[in-house]
């Protein structure tokens, strides 16, 4: 279907047909309401559904998806809308089917630490729905307050205690889905390890392109007995660097290990005023464990030891909740405060090795000179997971694309000291063009055999994930994401 | 290709290709030589290949893979051979084709907690690479000694450590793989989490139907500090298993949580005397902590006194090693001393939720005597992965049947309780026909698309893990397993 072919779909008998299957209260089609739904969390990029659908249950999903596998027309999924890598982004003329209404917490079984929820449940409702009992869900993004179970489902979100618990993929035992062709299928299971293939590990992070989970059966784990907090600071980056690799060559795995540098804690200091993160460190770490009282004391005077020999001038530990609660207000509110210091802020997300993590830094100082941006980091120091957030000013014309193109730059060093373009944001419309920096064209080709296997339609969030030659050839030139090509079915 | 045709596949240009691509000396075609290659460990089952090539290279895999889909011959890939679930039985006119020699360990890198090695690695050999440095590869199947990490690649093999630590799947990084077409390509990464379909967690515990792996990189941990292992007898099996819900239930994951009845127990006793197992317990449970000193006594007195709660008459606890090793001794020496007792054993391996042990076990012994066998329990009680031990003598004729339908009805009941057929031997050509019990027919269409999307010529061990219509048919009317049943495309 060329793009002059998709201008004459005639969208009536498909509004139609959604609302017999899902009511008409249920599709909305009036451009401003449509308008709320043009973005995810990544706002720069904006493109307005055709219509957008509302379903209640399993089968209202299956019956819009086969209303867009017989009509031909793409389909994209979206949760809460808080995504970063622009998976949740409509497609022109596209149905964007909204799950954010399927928001049920459909079972409880704490004998057998399992919760089964519907995809729109907030990530926070089910540590929220369990608590009492003395249990939490472990994968907690930033946005956890406000993104959905499904949405993490398909960006296979993590979080800041990732490092010890594990992605979203960890945490999934089992999944309903609405394959791209209409068929229901539970991928998974009930209890960790399933035989055949592991088609629910495939599903997570596959972005909505593989079908749209309509139940999901989450791993819920005993809350800890004992946290404690540790704030150290240091000198230098390096240091600081030499502390994270310590702890973890130790064969220490806290619940929690994040960096942020001198430019990030002077933002946060100046913005929410916390008093407790030193202006003059060059970087901070702050370490969080978990476990039985005994464990975390001893885990405890350990790290401090680590991070002491390794040049940190103090260490402030938290244990009761209100001074831990103090210490984490700076890394909580480190995006937002970037959000007051600068009109924009472009937020990447990569992996590396952790015995990379100095020079990384100081390379990415390098680019954000070179381009003539400020680039603070703050990241999962403990798995390696970089968070660069670059200030820039979206309404000076030219800056967007040249903050991405730094971005990209930041990507391309993450490969090439062995680590990977997302950690846990995705691929979704806003990395697709750096997949050939990480992968070869037969692993490419593998994966869009895989893709092509469960929607042979390529109806299920086309422009996503994957790229297509044309956007490879548009990365291979640099001249990449300015505009979303055409898939190649179009 | 019917059999008929099959049977008339000229050979001889096939060995010239192999000879000429991997070297005649790395061809095995002699009837007396590739008898040793007739089965795996599940040993009831035999068929010779009709030639077996023992490649050391990827670059030779991948040069015996074109030659099989250039003369649109089968082949099965074998590894150590110790398989429980004849993964790695060859199928009748096929090549099998031998990992075992490609056995180098290609790089050790401390820092990043990473191994690289080739298929035919033996499991225990990665440990002892690194544990003079600290380190530890954390999977360890019963046959750790013997079996190949390919193998555990293929069978997504567990071991008793899996319960705190997780089966094989979450211990490899990345792959080199060599697909059904010949083509090279590189699945996950070196860092934890990758972007794109997870087609390295998809790979593992495909059972040789996806291809062949032949560069494996694997995560290692840092060994515990310290260690220590509880024996808790019991004088019913009701109150063990509500033991192990007890520690689960607190949040406490040992490294290990095994349980073993009093028929095995006396079994093991009676053939390698550790004279610690008492001889009238209903149950034992032999639980293993480890961490740091302070974590692990503390773990250890909160496991004791639970175990006390549910009726435990006596607790044993060994921290040295001599002492440790002594209570492993008859866990460890379970399935020989069975070999011991009975002309032959059949092992089963199923998954429960663990609050349905109680259940379960006196459900299992009922089977068993309603079939007429005795049936030893020896399992990771912990992750509620049961291993049914059935005794009987291969020479009478009709009996390998009978355990089998026996097995087949355990596993029945499994899936009947919320769990599976498979925990960590794999599904092979033994229990494919039971996937029908697990899965609907949509869900195993959807696994054979991705079979096909990666091997659309069926050549990769096409009859493993999947069903065929043939089969489920039978399964359906519990007339399985007697016989291979030929795949759709012969």
């Amino acid at each position: 279907m060329t793009v002059a072919e998709r201008s004459r779909i005639d969208w009536a008998p498909i509004i139609d047909a959604f609302s017999a299957a899902i009511g008409s209260d249920r599709v909305v089609r009036r451009k401003e309401e449509i308008l709320v739904y043009e973005c995810d969390g990544l706002t720069s990029y904006r493109q307005r559904p055709a219509v957008v659908v509302l379903p209640k249950t399993t089968e209202q999903v299956a019956a819009a998806v086969k209303i867009c596998d017989r009509f031909q027309v793409p389909f994209v999924a979206r949760g809460a809308g808080t995504g970063l890598s622009g998976g949740a982004l409509p497609i022109e003329d596209s149905v964007l089917i909204v799950t954010a209404t399927m928001n049920q917490i459909l079972s409880v079984d704490l004998d057998n630490q399992r919760v089964v929820v519907q995809p729109g449940v907030i990530n926070n409702w089910v540590t929220q729905a369990v608590s009492g009992a003395g249990f939490y869900y472990a994968p907690d993004p930033s946005s956890q307050s406000v993104c959905s179970v499904g949405g993490n489902v398909a960006e296979n979100s993590g979080g800041v205690h990732c490092l010890k618990y594990g992605v979203t993929t960890n945490h999934v035992l089992g999944l309903k889905v609405v394959l791209p062709t209409g068929d229901i299928v539970n991928l998974g299971g009930e209890v960790a390890e399933t035989p055949g293939y592991d088609l629910c590990g495939l599903f997570v992070g596959s972005e909505g392109t593989l079908g749209i989970a309509t139940e999901i059966t989450l791993r819920i784990l005993k809350a800890p007995q004992s946290i404690q907090v540790l704030l150290a600071d240091f000198t230098s980056v390096e240091a600081a660097g030499a502390a994270v690799s310590a702890i973890t060559s130790a064969g220490i795995i806290p619940a929690g290990l994040e960096m942020m540098d001198n430019f990030s804690l002077n933002a946060v200091e100046d913005v929410v005023a916390t008093n407790c993160y030193p202006r003059d460190a060059a970087a901070i770490l702050l370490i969080e464990i978990d476990g039985l009282p005994a464990e975390v004391e001893a885990t405890g005077d350990r790290i401090a030891n680590l991070c002491r020999q390794n040049g940190a001038r103090t260490i402030t530990i938290a244990t009761d909740a209100d001074e831990r609660l103090r210490l984490w207000k700076g890394r909580k509110a480190a995006f937002a405060a970037m959000g007051k210091l600068s009109p924009d802020y472009y937020v990447q997300d990569g992996v590396i090795p952790r015995t990379q993590l100095p020079y990384v830094l100081k390379e990415i100082e390098a680019l954000g000179d070179k381009h003539g941006y400020r680039v603070a980091n703050v990241f999962h120091a403990g798995d390696g997971n970089l968070h660069p957030l670059i200030l820039y000013d979206n309404a000076i014309p030219g800056q967007l694309e040249q903050v991405e193109d730094l971005g990209g730059d930041i990507l391309k060093l993450c490969v090439r000291v062995g680590g990977s373009i997302s950690g846990e944001h995705g691929i979704g419309a806003d990395k697709r063009c750096y997949m050939p920096d990480m992968f070869s064209p037969t692993d490419l080709e593998t994966m869009s055999w895989v893709r092509k296997a469960i929607d042979p339609e390529m109806l299920a969030n086309p422009t996503k994930l994957l790229p297509t030659p044309k956007t490879c050839g548009e990365a291979a030139q640099n001249q990449a994401k300015a505009t979303f090509p055409e898939v190649e079915r179009y």
